[in-house]
């Protein structure tokens, strides 16, 4: 089950599908696009996903044990029960890849594909990025705002058991160095991270036998958890077990900024120049830009991150945007939307117009194309399936890259930071009434 | 991987393990708790989770693929290998149950074993809690708002694909009626429902032609989505097509109140008069609560419900609160916890005192039972895994009465659901300094 995905949809999509099967209209192609509508006062947002979604449908069937779930419970009919058994997605799907950054109503991944293929991907497609993308985004903010000091992901325990290991790959993704979480290392081999905690210093007969303990096992290079009992007393404690020459403290309680700065007096007045001071402990991007002026050299960070850091959800949505009738693709789009979309499939693109980067999304690519002077132009949307074959591999080194590059293109840091609006929105090429 | 629980752990644990068998304490036998400081401005908190963790722990075993790693990482030394090789959880855990009711420092779990075996299961089993009894804790509270109308889990898509699944099962146990997620449906056996999203009605010629395809395939017991183009106009053709005895119409956008209450004097003005209203589109409890007096049937809820609706994770810590020193069990707790616990294995119960339901634990299960007349006395804490046996079953009505039952402990629904801080601090019977 957890590892089928199939069946992580919605039971409409099914029953949609049933209609669709029956009127005919199941087999038209079919354009879909996912965009969002906001940023949750944030200057930008960063997409976490695509290369997941490439892999998921490489096993996107439906089992017998699932097929036969939807037959006892007369969710489908036996004609559709038998569509679904051969069921291969065999459309084509372009997408921001993971560490783009978006904007509001950029048009992050578009499904090309019979119309039931498109259709009976929307849940699945979107629990993806829409998880994905809320963590890469706050990981994102957390790493400007640590401005160049180490990030560790934590959150493990904060989050379900499975977003977990996603959690982890979308904040590597976005800048972090590590994850304490070891069957995110295996996955997707992201660096892991971890050394004690207070339960191992509690159940030692006293802080000293923890820490000899750990020195016995672990060596020097290695973090000392200091504040089970007297933050102070923890650390001269630790320099006599481990020596000058330990890693790092890490401190987990009380006003991180005082503290780290008390333990770095103690810690150099103890010759311990070059033990690192690692803070933990309910730690979000504000919390971390007010503590730049402590010396404290890394964060760990947990729950604040793998919630979204107030934004748990990127709140991405999946609509049919054009359709075939009578042989001819038109653009369709729900009222409600009319008023900002067209509906057609769009092609995107970023540029840097002087100092300033705009984006920009059309049906017609070639008036974006001719609407640029020297500027440079990229492309925002990469394949990512065609023809029902995966086309990109997950390559996390190339994503954090991707992320850097393309949040260089956005100034300096700390107004990117502390924008509580869009940094752009997208500038509509078309007959809509998007602004630029 | 991710059927695998194991290895969904922090790498701390295994640091940590690997001190306790260096130092020769990871045999001591000891006991660790979960509890929370907090509840985040509502009045309780609703336990999820236990008997997802007795399920994972028949198959908490580290894999071959996962030594590996582990080996070629030098996570961990050859002794330590061998020991996860073989290791199987064999002590014993006591769990305030799924849909069990909590408050701050209530122990809502508890594991006796030896120490390493106790410190291994720290990551999972908060990963479990933490994310189930945010939602449902959120269920809950909008199953109360909602006052009897029916309420349907739609969340999936805002959350990560495989953490929707437990989304669902604890929104269930808080009283929801339905979920969408098909998986859900086949995993937990909980009641399906969903027909039909705005892409089917865009991808036909005609609203009308839409709702014939439906018709064809659903029958007239069905709910017509009617907000696509124009809501009135949408009611009209609904009930053209389908007849009177249409099941439901859904509403997706617009004001639901004034929406709610134009469609309702619609529906009946054609005779309708058993069409329910389904109302979906970022509702919470609040939400909910200020729809009462609209003419609305049921309530489709997703984004806040599988974010917890403001309050995305519970929050639960891990202690480590009692050791073996000498043969002796001995208490303990870090310094910043001193002052609300003397650790030690605490035993749970809640009573009723005239009107009032209270709850109280102690070190000394005597002293809670002698300080009883003959208030109705209930112990909170159920086995759950006994020797390294799970000894409870998935019984989600049974989880669904058992909630109903314990929330009609705390008096008045208004009450309950609006009170911003806890309706009881739970009574410390002991040397400690908790509150009665």
């Amino acid at each position: 089950m957890a590892d089928q995905s199939a069946l992580f949809t919605d039971r409409y999509e099914l029953t949609m599908l049933e209609a669709a099967l029956h009127s005919g209209i199941a087999s038209r192609r079919a354009t879909f696009e996912i965009f969002g509508r906001g940023l949750g006062a944030r200057g930008y947002g960063v997409i976490a996903g695509p290369a997941r979604i490439a892999k998921l449908l490489d096993r996107f069937t439906f089992t017998e044990t699932e097929l036969d779930y939807l037959e006892r419970n007369s969710i489908c009919s036996k004609e559709t029960l038998s569509y679904l058994a051969s069921l291969r997605f065999s459309g084509s799907i372009f997408a921001y890849p993971d560490g783009e950054i978006y904007f509001p109503f950029s048009p992050v991944l578009r499904v090309e594909a019979s119309f039931a293929e498109g259709l009976i991907l929307e849940t699945l497609l979107l629990s993806v990025l829409n998880f994905d993308s809320a963590i890469a985004t706050a990981a994102s903010r957390m790493v400007l705002a640590a401005q160049g000091r180490t990030l560790i992901e934590m959150g493990t325990r904060r989050t379900n058991e499975h977003a977990a290991l996603v959690a982890a790959r979308a904040a590597y993704i976005a800048g972090f160095a590590a994850t304490s979480n070891l069957a995110a290392g295996l996955e997707y081999a992201i660096p892991t991270a971890g050394t004690m905690g207070h339960a191992i210093v509690l159940a030692h007969d006293s802080e000293a036998a923890a820490f000899c303990a750990q020195k016995a096992v672990m060596g020097e290079d290695t973090t000392a958890l200091v504040d089970t009992y007297d933050t102070m007393n923890g650390i001269r404690t630790a320099i006599e077990i481990f020596g000058p020459s330990l890693g790092a403290i890490r401190i987990d309680s009380g006003d991180p900024a005082s503290t780290a700065a008390q333990a770095r007096q103690l810690l150099d007045s103890l010759g311990a120049t070059k033990t690192q001071i690692i803070v933990s402990g309910d730690l979000d991007e504000d919390a971390i830009k007010h503590l730049n002026v402590a010396p404290i050299d890394g964060f760990g960070v947990g729950t604040k991150l793998v919630t979204g850091s107030g934004v748990p959800t990127a709140g991405f949505v999946y609509k049919l945007v054009a359709i075939e009738r009578n042989g001819e693709r038109v653009g369709v789009a729900k009222q409600s939307e009319a008023k900002t979309s067209d509906g057609g499939a769009k092609t995107a693109y970023r540029r840097t117009r002087g100092k300033r980067a705009i984006e920009e999304f059309s049906l017609d690519p070639a008036a974006v194309i001719a609407s640029t002077s020297s500027d440079e132009l990229r492309e925002l949307q990469i394949p990512i399936v065609s023809d029902g074959e995966a086309v990109i591999v997950d390559d996390l080194e190339r994503w954090r890259r991707l992320h850097r590059e393309s949040l260089s293109e956005f100034g300096p840091t700390h107004e990117i930071l502390n924008t509580p609006s869009p940094l752009l929105m997208c500038r509509y090429i078309g007959p809509g009434t998007l602004g630029g």
